[in-house]
């Protein structure tokens, strides 16, 4: 991991805004490593990505934010974030019954694959807790029904704000969160959907998919927004099938679509790659 | 061209029909070349393409069709057709004014690739008359509206008697079919429709592609059927998208999958891979 | 896991085979579910696949061999095999250092997704000795040398006797199996090549292809044979890959499609599905 | 198409050159709509792409070269070049006796979705000289053969130099160029090969890949080095493939991704989107 700096900017399009981002990085010594740039053809929404060097950055890694909002972000009127390469972030793990995302996500965190922290598993069921332990990460079981869903919320938000948490990866987990709760983690909780939304939303898509005869299946990841399954996308991908796949075969083959494209879009999301913009992302290669 | 023949049988799954079948052509010194069968795990529907060669065969061509009904597909109550490596297959191309699937079907008639006559082109515009002249095939220009479609499309059906046309292929034309019209030709219309269906149905799957942001864009080829958008598909592809592209652009790359997935539905059907049942599809490879 | 036998066959290309095998089915009550049969244009080969229920069967399981032997592939000079549907195939696992394949399969068999036994993990090195504890499968340390090569094979030599093995599955395990290994186990090791075979054989194919400069990367699932990264292939596929991607990054992107490769040769192989034939493979769908 | 100025450059990697280009286009009021850049992690090479409007810049379009070398090009040793939106690339189209890719290119420039013209078809055969006149397009007949293939190579570069062409498509031309041929176009000639370079380099890859027994087949774009199949790769991608594909078959699924993989490259190529840099290209998106 590099010892880097990375501007998430969002702004209206106006001539200069590149020129004074990368002004403001040289004139300070900033090395830039990379830069991308992108102008939504209908809305006129400017976006950009630039990452450098902070060894030899003129200013302190604790001012930047304050320099920037002064010296260029006021003057355009910036949505920005500030992320740097060698932070860690603190993921919460959501799961319910199903083992496949929630195992391969455990593996490229085990295997140092991903550098974060996953400091809390939090489930609906007591399924996976001997593999939390088995991690020594804590395992949090809340045994949601309508009746108590506001106040077992309640309790999971104490606890991810104890934990300092970043980021919420929803491993399959198959409860409905509340508005209230949403609202708390705005484009930092990530689904998988098991379907190539916006074909198939709702709780059984690989049923409506066979019945509906289709010859590709797909997954979809999202940041969660009040919208059921309707917030932005950030990764999806297809595999074929035919008539040859039952709905049993479909839900095996899915499986790995399914945590190809969650873990390819939590890798974006903690490598500072995306900007969600309205219900959309820009996710920068 | 081998000079085979195809069967191409759906009936009830039960005891001893794939024996009765390969038994009927192994008495009668049928050389088979391929068999594929299959049974959907959900309806318990039995369904069998088998191709064997004729030469040698002891049955005469014009009387396979008889004795099969009679010694076989009676006894297991068979939907069932026949089909023969040779034939060259009559298709009606259906054009408003998009050009890339048009001008991609007559280039793989013209190049030999696919045997098949194309014996006339429909269209609801003048604008690729010319093309049709360049190729000696006749163009009958309908310029439908919403008060003479009926008309309109009785002269169409008149035509396509006419010329004993077994398959349409719509390349993407911008016209709403009539039940009646329909009809007559149950799963011998393809269309393709730019959206992999079920997402995205009705007329501007792009714009509607990019409001949603989606990171994936397909094609689908389905056979018409009365209810919009909804007949059996036959094939579905994609291809990965992402926040760069424009409308204009996605549109652009839709082309290619257009193209590619309408002619290998249209592929798959003149070389009788395809057993629709019901709203979907069997496809044998 | 359905009661069912599967009969694998490969021959001469000839009449009646197939109607051979279904008489011998139908005779005895065996209700056929799956039936695929292929003939290789060029050699004229024929292979066959064929599934069928056991209960209601009129021949006893432990007899079934005997009697098609005697009954069927004799008179064709068929090369066959006989598999269960129900039976567990016992399959070693063998890995260096590289965490993904392994982890990736220890998932699947934990989780239930593959039916098999895992009676034992073989490695050169001492590094996920841990893991297999973890799993309370027995964990076998054989620091191979250049010396030692032959005396530590014959040691997994016994060890694979003795736990019974079916297969072996080389999870990205970084040793060459010597000839007299490879050959007590034909068809039965599975190994994964991070490249698409032939392109970038040999131990660095990442460096190989960065330096190249492709724009697609792939993996390939082979059988071992003595010829180095030369055994039938059982499956491949690709990613794409642009000037953005860096060795590490190659690397990293890599992981996912090895994982995928390899499990999906393994599942074709543990459902009988692949027929290997001179250097290449039938694989059934 | 857009009127706009394009900047295509390489240079050594170092601080300052992204800040010195914006800033030379910020202070003549140039309004930039997109900036990739890219820097090689092995060599060290910086590479980038800007395109700005034209007008209301301050620069007059044709000093812009005159100005931009002695303002910032020549401070950071750039290698460069400037493209203009509304310029059209004028492309020589070489053939032999596949239709697919050629009929694919002219259906492109028919329809309007290149804007490019095709002043000049050359073709070592008679075979497509209708298809040429059907499009008004001269088509010159070179009848190469070992002994005259120096004499017909230097009518041909006159032709070309007499149109002016920009660009030369091998639409699978089934001629080895000469080196004299290739250095007057260097990075100017696309080439389609029919694999997935390196693999089954030279004339006959479906048969190679067939023997292999390979379950994926591609196809390579590449601008033509002296180095026969080995020049800097354009675009890759593939199609899977199984044992029912006899090599006929793969011939007729390989055109498919034959087309679209030229037709990639080509439009790439001509929206200026392509750095060739040593046996590698920086392809833009």
């Amino acid at each position: 991991m590099k010892d880097t700096a990375i501007l998430l900017i969002s702004c209206t399009d106006q001539s200069g805004v590149v020129a004074a981002v990368t002004d403001f990085l040289q004139k300070n010594e900033g090395n830039i490593l990379n830069l991308d740039e992108h102008i939504d053809s209908e809305t006129k929404q400017f976006f950009m990505r630039v990452e450098w060097e902070l060894p030899g950055f003129g200013i302190p890694k604790d001012k930047i934010k304050d320099y920037f909002e002064t010296l260029v972000a006021k003057r355009f009127d910036m949505d920005w974030k500030i992320k740097f390469g060698q932070s860690i972030p603190k993921a919460a793990l959501f799961v319910s019954k199903h083992a496949h995302c929630f195992f391969d996500i455990l593996n490229r965190w085990e295997s140092g694959e991903w550098k974060i922290d996953i400091p809390l598993i939090i489930s609906n069921h007591e399924k996976f807790k001997h593999i939390a332990e088995r991690h020594n990460i804590p395992y949090y079981h809340f045994p949601i029904t309508k009746e108590n869903k506001k106040e077992m919320e309640a309790k999971e938000k104490a606890l991810l704000k104890e934990y300092n948490i970043d980021l919420i990866i929803l491993a399959r987990y198959m409860q409905i969160l509340t508005s209230d709760f949403i609202k708390e983690y705005p484009n930092r909780i990530i689904n998988i959907h098991h379907s190539s939304l916006p074909a198939f939303p709702g709780a059984n898509p690989y049923r409506s998919a066979y019945e509906r005869g289709v010859k590709i299946m797909g997954a979809t990841a999202h940041y969660v927004t009040e919208d059921l399954d309707a917030g932005p996308i950030i990764v999806q991908d297809i595999i074929p099938i035919s008539h040859n796949d039952s709905i049993r075969e479909m839900k095996r083959k899915g499986k790995d679509v399914e945590k190809r494209v969650l873990a390819q879009a939590v890798w974006e999301h903690i490598n500072h790659k995306v900007i969600p913009y309205e219900n959309k992302t820009i996710v920068f290669s």
